[in-house]
């Protein structure tokens, strides 16, 4: 029990929690949302370096190669916080809403997959020639990082407006076909060949899980509820207690992490995992009181993913002149091209959206987050990338998550000017 | 973002947290407070091998001299549950109820120090003639760990009877007495010299540490809480806009986290700067609806606390006749002499204390828990304390730990037969 220094880490996370409260209030105050403070107070954080002294340093966070323990607490509070996170979302999310935007949401990710893929292609093809590079940049560009998207969603209060419903749905489909593209890429470009059984498999694995836990959630737990409910009800009668004995806040917890680990297992992300999961509570979640629960867990964690999503930027690297405009010139594609994608796919999927809920859609699908960053290591890991292209895509992934937010915050308002209220006291 | 093993971490969490549960479950159905299930989950978790196999090692936990990132995690969520419980505790505790009960809290302590101190004195001298010995298995006699019990008062609802506060107040004294106790024993023992300054200091930074915290809980709290309570109404009266501006479960958790890192920083546990920092807010905490929403995080964190008290539990050492002789001495010791010793100052205290509430008291602080456990081992580094004796005291505190929780009930029980209602279910 003495093996650590729990000191440090406790005035890690008080400085860390402050400084990124500090820094969301401002931007919120100048109607900017407040997780782009906390990206930016991220981004200062790793880079306050004053001669010899660094606040990384002061705050016993090494990051790198190998990072310390108290950056380790870091990055499980980031990942437990986006994994909360989406299992809010999945608690507001029923099954059949979900389904009834199917096809919009199908063709959104399909198009939003695909287009941002020829673009990124496209642009490392022509600037260095090299088809490995280009490969992993165009996978890099497809996925869609649904974490900072369902935070302004969440913030907004908009959970049950029918973009909403077509963003998240759409960004499940999206993580299974970046998975699928990943899969083609890795396979093409570190052993030369492309396996298709083994793409098959995964595709398969993939799209069972999905529909397996959408079976479960229809068919199986109704009648789970049901049959404890009827039992208690005969206890009750019998002996006039109305105890059921099953504590709904760690059931849900530990639906919540089986399900991350079981996606993340089969090369999902978390995440992914954690929403399907909030999605099988959904129809019980306001009667067990569990959306206040885990909102109370979600505050604790959450700001450690933006903090870390802006610890990701490495100021260092943009002194280089090709650099920077490659980063620009990448930066600015993954905007467009998502934006284009995703737009149109939903134009063809349901031609009931109006223009404005294309753009909502189209916004939303931006942001990169830690998708395409890891995307991007996987290639450097195996040499198929370099790491100039590496820091590009990582100022790539964090640049169109500070960008996204507030044009997907401006549509919403354009589109819901009575209903919203942004304020982040309202948050959790 | 990627440099560690997320899934393996995932799904030893969700195994900890299912097991954990089953374990309490089992345990709330024969009677016996629940936690004590999870401490023997721990235990089975950390002794489970058969040959080459050992769960342990299935779940990437290792423990020992060079710990695993999985134990880590842990750890970490151990020491958080502590301390999220404690704050909880503190946030239902007012400071003038805590005064009301101060002079008999003072007795309790004091003597519920001196007796356990001169009981496992006299036995090691009389055991091994070993003067530092002696002193050291002394001192890891005194430090109660109030996690325990206060984890039993919450779960019978009983945070407001007058024996709950005597026990609290008591233990706050007694982590103070406990650290002046450990630096005297460390001074002579290490250094054979033992510093009246450095002991002065020390004992004049925890009781200043205390009452500065009460004195900013009766004067300054109220006067800024009425400060902003004036502005916004002022604000409303102006705008409209009852938006206060302050996220008060952020602004609770950087307290509890804050003055828990004070606390350590001065060498107080961790836990008492939690328990002082709910007390700061007890006054709103029902207003600002924290209780339910620290509950919330308590449930995700606590359990992680019992299963790794289980866990410092090596079976191993249990094959030695004297050391099983002398663990037994020592528990049987333990729990008499911490007894005795509270319940005699409880008496002197307050006249007014029947039998019965002298019992709860005695039996509320038997506990040592880690804190006992954390003396030992600096005992052990520091050479002035053998293995053997080591695992004695872990034994001691494991054991303390699992024989008080059902005394403690049924002595409440007895006391308040209408308002207790133990069930595991209400508890978060």
């Amino acid at each position: 029990m003495v093996s650590m220094d729990f000191g440090s880490i406790l005035i890690m996370l008080v400085v860390l929690i402050v400084l990124a409260r500090a820094g969301s209030r401002v931007f919120d105050h100048f109607g900017v949302p407040g997780l782009i403070g906390e990206i930016v107070i991220g981004i200062v954080i790793a880079n306050l370096v004053i001669g010899d002294w660094s606040l990384l340093g002061t705050l016993g966070i090494s990051t790198g190669d190998d990072p310390s323990q108290n950056y380790e607490v870091v990055e499980i509070f980031a990942e437990l916080g986006v994994i909360f996170l989406l299992f809010s979302v999945g608690l507001e999310t029923k099954v059949k809403d979900l389904i009834s935007v199917g096809k919009a949401a199908m063709l959104v990710a399909v198009l939003g997959v695909i287009i941002p893929f020829i673009a990124g292609f496209a642009l490392i093809q022509v600037y260095d020639g090299n088809i490995h590079h280009a490969m992993f940049m165009g996978s890099a560009m497809v996925a869609t990082s649904v974490g900072i998207t369902a935070r302004v969603i969440k913030d907004m209060r908009l959970m049950n407006s029918r973009e909403s419903r077509i963003i998240i749905g759409a960004a499940v489909i999206d993580d299974i076909l970046g998975m699928i593209v990943l899969a083609i890429v890795v396979g093409m470009t570190v052993s030369g060949e492309m396996s298709v059984s083994n793409i098959f498999v995964i595709t398969a694995e993939a799209v069972l899980f999905v529909i397996a836990i959408l079976a479960v959630a229809l068919v199986a737990v109704p009648r789970i509820y049901g049959y404890f409910e009827r039992r208690n009800r005969e206890r009750f009668d019998r002996t006039g207690e109305s105890h059921s004995g099953v504590n709904k806040l760690i059931l849900a917890i530990a639906v919540c992490l089986g399900l991350s680990w079981f996606a993340d297992m089969i090369g999902l992300a978390a995440i992914i995992g954690a929403f399907l999961g909030g999605m099988l509570l959904a129809e019980y979640a306001w009667e067990w009181k569990l959306e206040e629960k885990i909102e109370a867990i979600t505050t604790l964690f959450i700001s450690f993913f933006f903090l870390n999503v802006g610890m990701q930027v490495n100021l260092e690297t943009l002194t280089s002149v090709p650099v920077i405009a490659l980063a620009a010139a990448i930066i600015l594609l993954a905007v467009i091209s998502k934006y284009l994608g995703c737009s149109w796919g939903a134009k063809i999927g349901d031609r009931s959206l109006s223009k404005d809920s294309r753009s909502i859609i189209g916004f939303g699908m931006i942001p990169r987050g830690e998708v395409g960053i890891i995307v991007a290591s996987i290639g450097l890991a195996s040499g198929a990338m370099s790491s100039e292209l590496y820091a590009v895509v990582v100022l790539m992934a964090v640049a169109t998550t500070i960008i996204a937010p507030p044009l997907f915050a401006r549509a919403f308002r354009k589109k819901y000017p009575t209903e919203y209220k942004l304020t982040q006291d309202d948050l959790v």
